[in-house]
């Protein structure tokens, strides 16, 4: 049975990187020893003391400075890495797009990207990275929209051995695009070194909903696909990345979390159970009707 | 329990009246007395026959002799219904969209639509009429794209308490829309006569995927409203609207009919199954992600 | 020339009813003489004071005490209207929607808006309400998603006559949908009374961009079907709901406002530009392709 | 000045090899001299011909004969390119897609695309392969959605030379993305040689609009990125991907094909009249909102 290494900690704020590894490791102790750490470097370079002048700068900027500026914040974000002894880095590019078209040239944009991600690979040798595709939210179009743009984008890069996505199924969804094949594709290029689990209730704003909450089927398909290529076993990590629902009291506002791992493992054991020469069957038969009611049946216990 | 009936037949063709209804009868014979007959008539509308000079007519079109056109056709439509004594037509607004936005007013096109359902409702004093509405498909943008156009629309006509609609789910999902909510706003219309059941992935082409294909708790909400209010205990229908998946053998792709109606009953049983009560306490207390993984469980079985 | 009217102003705070109404009037003096006031009376519903124990309150809960709250503070924005001596309140139904479908009846949700509008009406026998629609944010999907669902739930109300809608043209896209059509929709059901202009770029998150900034034809057809129909002449209002660019200076952020109004002002000529001879002359013939080029050359210049 | 190429002849049909080298040769004579050749060689692939029992065949599907029998149809095409002396083919992987998650498993997909596309590099060492991503239709969904997924797949190729895309405008549309945006990213990883442009209007039915007919804003970007970049001047193709608009006469439904012609040139000629200058100004002084009103006023001449 692969092991599955749930959790992803999220890391922010404006201190200084002994108090956040501080903070960190405190927190680390009070935690299932089966939950391991990554590190999710872009949530420091997004803050507020990463502006120039009240502006948020990013790596892909017309003006040279800014990039440089945005590069050096993600450099503390490295720095963290290292006092937390974690050596992979998620790279959710948020301010990497644009609003209007016309703000950014979209070949000279990647090529920006490639030269911040040279840069972070050169300034440690050990950081791994992992690219975090979005389509848009909070700017509207971003340049790495999807995991096919983030794996492109690593196979340019100085160093593509250690660059990675991270997939985080709602960002899928707002692609338009179905996590596990997403999942698929990136094992293929054996670039899957994480992933987020969530759901999204289709083309809207980032929703972060519980793992399962809108499409059963959906979610037991990422974790048919994890589960089937053994996930975790080579130290890849599951992440639940989930929101408490709003107009909720506080008191009972975070079952979200066990929630998803409920489902989640509800999910692994479905799959299992499942008669895979039965299925191998029936696709060889194309008797695809049949195969759809039979994961519908299964799923509905 | 509310007794539900299951079934519409769709009738298409550029036969004679009497062609349509022989036929018609002859395949009622060999039906479950509990499947009931309404009628698609913008089928027999959408026909090439249906066509001046090639071209497909519509009711709301500038050229008045096209818009006559095709109002005659429906009239053949209502016909063959009185023929089959069927006093339920379902109207669908295939060709009464366009492909640019400057090809019609949208003002006149709604005025022209009710203009065109009030020639029926003349025509035939006993015929109902149920809009059908849908966004796009096989035009760029329909002038009745949900369940409130259609609802408003009826409420403009001359007759209103003839006019109601059918609602289709994936119709519904192409608007972006959840079909169990435009059940229940059509039902708080009192305007919910006929449904036809079906699953679309998302916005692209009309799939018609069998129910509860995609998205298992969506499906569970549709039947889940449908029940509540005992829908069918008035005369209204439960249609299945599916399609065989392509890339199947023809001997094995009929399934999705059967598919759709074991879904169908195996979702009421479970929403029969719900703890009523426990759910209400759930929601008096703001309690949503206990709520939220209270479905998820029951639908996992 | 038909006069439109542009601006609304939208006032908000938890201010005392005095402190808006001063602060308003003192507004009003300062702005054109063509701007006038409509009221967005949500936004002081939707403040943290309208919450019950830090909850948001809606119109349409399970909880009795919780929905007579909501409509309580309703009131109060009614009576800054009064102060104001506006008579026309724009009424957003941001948290009536839910997170999860099971968490509210889709039915008795309708049936709940109907009995808050009608307090509202009955409350102030001259406030005349019109319902914005928009199909999600902040929450994962609202009961009143469209055009049409706005002028069914209104002709439900006691007296259908005062409840209107107002359009916002990203609220629109939002569902899928194009503005021109809503309108042309509403105007035809004589509902039409204000309109919000502003774009937006698909499905995603709502972003309250300037008129005309993704889509010019799209912004091009709403003001030519407002223009046709003499908008503005019977006391309909033209808002801009448009939002700063994030990421620019803040200096020079406030340009979106009159940047809507010149692309508005420079789209009502063209339209007033065109042929509609030749226009009328393209559809009988259907060349819709001359006509496609015959619109896109005019946009061109 | 670039030298633009327009032009893309898409031939079809399950005729011999030398029935269509032969028609096309002499449709080529009937050319202007600024056509140039490219192939789409699935079109043959897709054909009826290309089934086993009536059941069309794919390069990743599960039953190896199945697979073989979908390459080797495509070495047929590779023959016609032959035989027209054309070195580039297009590769819209059309049936590569499911209608269930469950009916293939997706990194095998992959991997059985890298296989087929491996054999046709291997069959012909002259011949170069663009993949047309789209995200969906006629299947559900596809494993190739966008540039980022077949530029990652041809870097997974034994010949990645010899594996570039082409980018319709109404696929990457389909996939929620921008297609300037991915036109620039296939540009910075040098694997842009040919592009089908057209339009669409947002997520449904795959409609090959007529360029710039939706959004000329859009269109105007595109042209602007391969103009700046001297597409063409090394041998890439510009096709227009456009389709009749339906419910047209017959006699008038080819002026799509020149509308998107001169809505190119008329684009190509405003974005060449642009003040480049001042455009990187307004960058640097993050002046967004006046570049927006800037390009804007520009479009509308």
């Amino acid at each position: 049975m692969p092991h599955l290494t749930l959790g992803i900690i999220e890391i922010t704020g404006g201190a200084t990187i002994d108090d956040v590894a501080a903070e960190a490791i405190e927190l680390a102790a009070r935690l299932d020893s089966n939950i391991a750490f990554t590190f999710n470097g872009v949530a420091i370079h997004a803050r507020p003391t990463s502006t120039i002048g009240g502006i948020v700068t990013a790596y892909n900027e017309a003006v040279r400075a800014n990039r440089k500026y945005a590069i050096e914040r993600t450099k503390r974000s490295i720095d963290i890495c290292n006092a937390l002894d974690i050596d992979l880095l998620v790279l959710w590019l948020a301010r990497e797009g644009t609003y209007i078209r016309e703000a950014k040239d979209s070949k000279l944009s990647v090529e920006r990207l490639v030269e911040a991600v040279n840069i972070m690979l050169e300034y440690d040798p050990r950081i791994r990275i992992c690219i975090e595709p979005k389509p848009n939210e909070p700017m509207d179009q971003a340049y790495i929209p999807t995991t096919g743009h983030a794996i492109g984008l690593g196979l340019l890069c100085a160093d593509p051995d250690r660059v990675g996505v991270n997939i985080e199924s709602a960002h899928v969804i707002l692609a338009g695009l179905d996590p596990s094949d997403e999942m698929g594709y990136a094992i293929a290029h054996k670039k899957l070194w994480t992933v987020h689990l969530n759901d999204q209730n289709g083309l809207k704003f980032d929703e972060d909903k519980s793992f399962g909450s809108v499409d059963l089927r959906r979610a037991f398909n990422q974790v048919r696909i994890l589960d089937k290529y053994s996930y975790g076993k080579n130290g890849e990590y599951v992440g639940l990345d989930v929101k408490a629902m709003r107009t909720q009291k506080a008191e009972v506002a975070t079952k979200h979390l066990s929630n998803s791992r409920t489902i989640f493992l509800r999910l692994l054991e479905i799959s299992r159970s499942l008669d895979d020469s039965a299925i191998s069957r029936m696709i060889e038969e194309r008797d695809y009707e049949e195969l759809d009611l039979y994961i519908m049946q299964h799923l509905l216990g």
